[in-house]
């Protein structure tokens, strides 16, 4: 992996859930599995009162926690991973010293990641820290990695975007939504262009409409303070579902590079100009049980506010007015405490335009087409298709089935992905600043109203009934919902 | 089951091979799976020295060596299975003094199947006899089975038709291509015309190829003399693999019944004028090995001539002329001592227009998309698509599948479901008179000459070399060898 050059990585954010969980486990594999492990040096930057063995025990429980059990752990702890303390909002010039003095100490060319894995209220402070202690500069490159949310609304986000870019450039800056390291995410677009057997059916001739469905079991558990203040719209639909939408939806890139793939993205965006505010239905899930486990309403999660009318449940229909999507519409839904954790696309095709049994079967039962790409649970594609049942003539839908883990029983973790592109520097995988701004332009309009219901559904369902209502074509049913 | 009705079915060559081994156990099944047992009358007519009793013996004995093992049986055998002597082209007056009194005694309602299990040559005497003896019509249907070959070239087959049209309407003729009763073959047109995922693509617009590989990994067996003067052309080409390209083929019929689908099958046959002699490449095997096993040549099969020039192989590349299919090669090929027994249709499509990584790797290496449709061994459906390789940039060939085992564990056999549709007159499955003549009319002309080469191919292989310089389309190898 010649593209892996020497450097170092400094995570602000060192002693946080995020750097335990994902980053240095992330880390760890890509420079493993590359064999490269010498390459990366981790400094961890906090404000808490941590020496150097400090951060590498933590960083060795990390890597056994994350089920990392090779001899190589130790020594790369020992010989790569450092810790720095620096207080809240105070200056990066010791922090400068510190890059230098570890540099020099392994031989490092002066190539930097900076991985803000922080609040977003701290985002501003850092990045114009960094530019002050003339961090943004560096003898080899200098990257920002910026986790999500990047804004609340279009005003922050944009006002974010000029702090950034005051002290960054955009070709420095890597907006992460750990959604598109997903394998299946990512081969969307290889899919879509190397298999003329979908794509030159991917259009409004042939289609009937989209659906997007990123479900959650799980409810806001620790996260009640912040997630009553976001909502679902800020916390998956502006983000993670406009990004599968963006990539189901875009024209084939005239190369497959960073910026010219993020261009077919942002318009599409911009083809969708805006959202019905009559075709979003919201949701609230009160008591109910989920996998047989008794769960309790949102307004009973800790850090709620007492009468909240944050939406945790959200339904939406789209549409992309251009050549190819114009009368296709977009069905997104995504929501917590539904009955069950997954994430599929389901392309649903139009009906044949006659009935093979006319003339013989009184009404004509067959089932359009459906092309699904599933990312959660499991990773794999499936093609609803139509048969013959044997020794009768009746017809029933069968699937055509591909599932990543019969053929490929290591997928990379989704960080893992987005760490290798930061460290080799493409930024295909991560979110522009012109597609954020676009992405929140489309949503803040309904973040700004206040007369759309939230309709209460209890734990454990698809959701409220009301979400049926948005579905224009097809069978009044979300596909997503037909079991295999 | 209201389409049985109560009927006699007469089998003419009832100690023959075909009887024992497929028409007595299928019949047996198509009753007793539909509840109706009582209703089917056998009648077994043979110039054996055989009472009813030993032919009750010798169908009880067909259905244990088929596997049946339920309690029915015997009962069966006993009060509905019947002989009747018949010598070699003798007027059939006794025969049908025989069925007006078995009719009497078992309360049937005059409805009769007339079966042919019998060599070629037998049946213009028996078709005539059936008249004379006033059995072309009855009290209530009178129908006549014929089983393959129909003719050997264009000329006998027409003698043939005039011959059966002399004595019975076209109504009344079932010409069996026992490939045509195959669960998956019969899908073939549910799968076409319910599904437009496929069906909008299945042009000269999106699609490569259409290749046909029936492959047997059996040699001639005991029927070297008959096969020694037919060849695989008549054995297989004429009939199997021309079924099954006009199935492929066919534009969708005004409606789902049996004339307006063979319509569009002889339309097919039409538009294919005639097959360039030189897009044909004939084999014959020599001395090889199949399965680890030795195998003989040709030459040195049982009852086949010293110096024989039949050809055991055949592949040939022939077009379609009509707005959906010029320009496609459709590419069929059958032999026997192939390297494994096997039929298969894979629908090619083009290649993606543009290369998706275009400017980033210097070859495009993408496989085409093809849609595999198997009918042998087992069967199923399979789409070869593209899909970047977790970890990786690279792309690489996945299936996604399906296979009838998995879900429908106990297929009927290709003879149940074709003796089902005689008995409840359905002739879609039945190769109409126009279509054979159309048929022997594309084949005869090759038939007909003796300079077409010959190659010897070892057996256990895929036949000659030489067959792979038909392919004009895609990577210059037959599909069908690319294995998962």
């Amino acid at each position: 992996m010649d593209r892996i050059e020497h450097h170092l990585f400094v995570i602000f954010g060192a002693t946080g859930d995020l750097t335990k969980r994902k980053l240095l486990p992330a880390l760890y594999r890509v420079m493993n599995e590359n064999e490269v492990a010498d390459r990366c040096v981790v400094l961890g930057v906090s404000p808490g009162r941590l020496d150097d063995d400090g951060f590498r025990r933590l960083c060795r429980q990390a890597l056994t926690e994350a089920g990392i059990a090779d001899t190589g752990t130790d020594r790369w702890a020992e010989e790569r991973i450092f810790h720095q303390f620096v207080d809240r909002d105070a200056p990066l010039d010791e922090l400068r010293h510190r890059i230098e003095q570890i540099e020099a100490q392994c031989g490092l060319p002066g190539n930097r990641a900076f991985y803000l894995a922080l609040p977003p209220p701290a985002f501003p402070g850092v990045v114009t820290a960094l530019d002050h202690a003339g961090l943004d500069q560096a003898p080899g490159w200098a990257r920002l990695v910026i986790e999500k949310p990047f804004g609340s609304d279009l005003e922050s986000a944009r006002a974010l975007n000029q702090l950034v870019h005051a002290h960054f450039d955009e070709s420095q800056v890597y907006r992460i939504d750990h959604y598109l390291g997903k394998e299946s995410v990512q081969n969307l677009l290889t899919f879509r262009f190397t298999n003329p057997i979908f794509e030159t059916t991917w259009t409004r001739d042939r289609l009937d409409s989209v659906e997007i469905t990123v479900a959650e079991d799980l409810g806001v558990e620790t996260r009640g303070g912040y997630y009553d203040g976001a909502g679902v719209l800020r916390d998956m639909m502006q983000n993670h579902l406009t990004q599968l939408l963006t990539l189901v939806a875009m024209e084939a890139p005239s190369s497959f590079t960073a910026d010219a793939i993020r261009q077919e993205k942002v318009q599409v965006l911009e083809s969708m100009r805006s959202i019905d505010p009559a075709a979003v239905v919201l949701g609230q899930y009160t008591a109910g049980s989920v996998d047989g486990a008794a769960s309790v309403g949102y307004l009973d999660e800790d850090k709620v506010a007492t009468q909240s009318r944050t939406a945790t449940f959200a339904a939406v229909r789209v549409n992309v007015h251009n050549w190819r999507w114009e009368g296709v519409p977009f069905y997104l839904r995504t929501g917590k405490r539904l009955a069950e954790r997954t994430t599929q696309i389901a392309i649903t095709y139009k009906k044949p335009p006659v009935c093979i049994f006319h003339g013989i079967a009184d009404d004509c039962p067959i089932s359009p087409n459906v092309l699904v790409l599933t990312m959660q649970p499991h990773e794999g594609f499936e093609v609803r298709f139509e048969l013959k049942e044997p020794g009768t003539a009746r017809v029933v839908t069968q699937p055509m089935s591909f599932d990543y883990a019969d053929r490929f029983p290591q997928l990379p973790s989704a960080y893992q992905t987005l760490l290798l592109d930061v460290i080799i520097g493409d930024q295909t995988l991560f979110v522009r600043a012109d597609e954020v701004e676009a992405s929140w332009n489309l949503w803040t309009p309904l973040l700004e109203r206040d007369d759309i219901a939230v309709h209460p559904y209890p734990a454990g369902s698809w959701g409220p009934p009301a979400a049926n209502d948005l579905l224009t074509t097809g069978d009044d049913r979300w596909t997503m919902r037909m079991r295999w």
